[in-house]
């Protein structure tokens, strides 16, 4: 971590399948318009139900990513 | 969600495979006395350990459901 | 849990394919060098990211064992 | 408080127009089918928002009320 | 706790002689109406003053329960 | 807040109407007896519950204070 | 919520007349620039004093948001 | 609680013999110098250990009173 | 506490009589392999449930102790 | 800690240099109305910014002291 | 505050030297590319061991800064 | 992190002069007993009083170490 700045955004993934799959989506959508990421941490894990089944997952996540100098 | 109350019930799932599973394990147990269940919330996740391997995860979840007029 | 007494101690297992890998992880290596293990409780979930994807999972669990008499 | 035993359970109201109106309401649905409400304590306050607006604000609640001996 | 389904309820037991007897006193109506308690957690302690001494004390537990199949 | 050292005092306002109130009841009250009132925090929202409606709604407050030099 | 991603960000609305107020301008400005706006979660309630009244009531808010695809 | 304002002081009593003897002290003392003590809330247990035995309970209290008018 | 350094563990005992008697087992069973015991801060209060009572109180203590020189 | 009974404040000390001393100049308030003032806890920490650098370090304590008998 | 909006956005600094200066290389870092930060929030407080001493000190902040109009 | 168990444990180290000195002491002195300390988490800052004055600044932090394997 050195001498960087780094700066944390909140997100939330949802899957159909897995609470990892829901991480996976959420860190993919982030890398699509940030730089550098490095680090994520659970927040909160909930989800939707359907008919008496796990509809979704909805994993919220704090991203973390190092500033550009 | 209206003009509904919801009502939210605490649920302690378990499965010796994977955490997802004990998720729906809980939420399908629900299922056999409640109507209308709509979300649920991990409240905490653990287990049980046998021969140095875990013998059952273990999660509570709260269970959101929607109350009849 | 009878009249015995337990120590907890925190351990953090990480894994590249899912929580529950992390979660065996880090209880191998636990009972490698402690007797008794009986039940975890994951404390927190984090994880490390290269090329957008989860490089790591890495799981931070309280173990607890039951201490000699 | 004397002697009884007090039971909470978690409740959800919601309303359009105030926070103190999903209170009343959850109290309200909670009052017709059980008896002896006595307290209620505010556990999370959040809402909907539709066209940059509350559209519902939604107020979780835990009600106490007395177990009949 | 294997294969089944728990549930957490959340009552409140009074004393006027120690905190031991308030969770006692709240198991025992607990299980007047509920099959199959398994374990409780003390979830806050606190109290009547009259007359510059405890009048009551007043513990709030959760109580876990298996639910029949 | 320049060089000024303040000070915290936990209260709790009640009222009949609204959480808004209940807030400007305990502040009143609080500068009464106490000079230099410059912010608040909600810690804790709750309240009296009678024939099925709020009774009373009970904000407990953390109030900043000046302390003179 | 499907298979979208979305987005928290943390705001501050105040108001001089309620809770509520504060929220909706926290809300309409979030939506002045930002698209989706779905949902919030209230972290914080303070606010400032003045002459022993509330001056302003200071809501911090997370708002929800569905990242576009 | 009625209309009432209610402030809370937090205290610690210690005893050699028990938590709810650190509790009676605490209110005992604080009975000294505030009138219309109401309600006690437990905050934190804690405690000395001398030659591996308890010497002295520690337990930290909030106490509410009643402002009078 | 001067200049010395201090560790803290993490350990659970129990008692079928009392919370106190749980504290003191855990202790007395740290101090068997533990020197300059110094001080414990309750985390957790749980227990078993038998027949419709208390079987087991299981107290979950931080204990801190003087690391020597 | 023996038999006395202690009661904690809690106070905010701001600083332009440091955190330390912004604990120091809010015990040396509490010192000058306060006697026996024995240990701090800190609460929180924050502060102001102005110009893009730290204005003032506002640091939250709680302070115990010994009530006399 | 008046009547403005804030948005509060988390970023973490790291220095070799002192907590301080992390707090001032992150607020540095935010000033070029935000205006009208207004105050922070010391929300975690970690860093790096490298040989036996800390290498690096890793302070997370809450910077909340006004939104223009 | 990449594929190694970490342990976590629990410090406590004080100083007359900073809170970076207490945690610089009281990882020197794990560092004299364990191999491989990685990174620390400062849990709580805390201290004595004497003379209306700060004593010892007493941080108490987690210290995370790799297990070899």
């Amino acid at each position: 971590m050195s001498d960087h700045v780094y700066k944390k955004t909140e997100i939330v993934g949802s899957s159909k399948t897995s609470i990892e799959d829901a991480i996976n989506k959420a860190i993919a959508r982030a890398n699509a318009t940030l730089k550098h990421l490095d680090w994520f941490e659970v927040v909160e894990t909930r989800g939707h139900i359907q008919d008496g089944k796990v509809a979704h997952y909805q994993v919220t996540l704090k991203v973390g990513f190092r500033l550009s100098e």
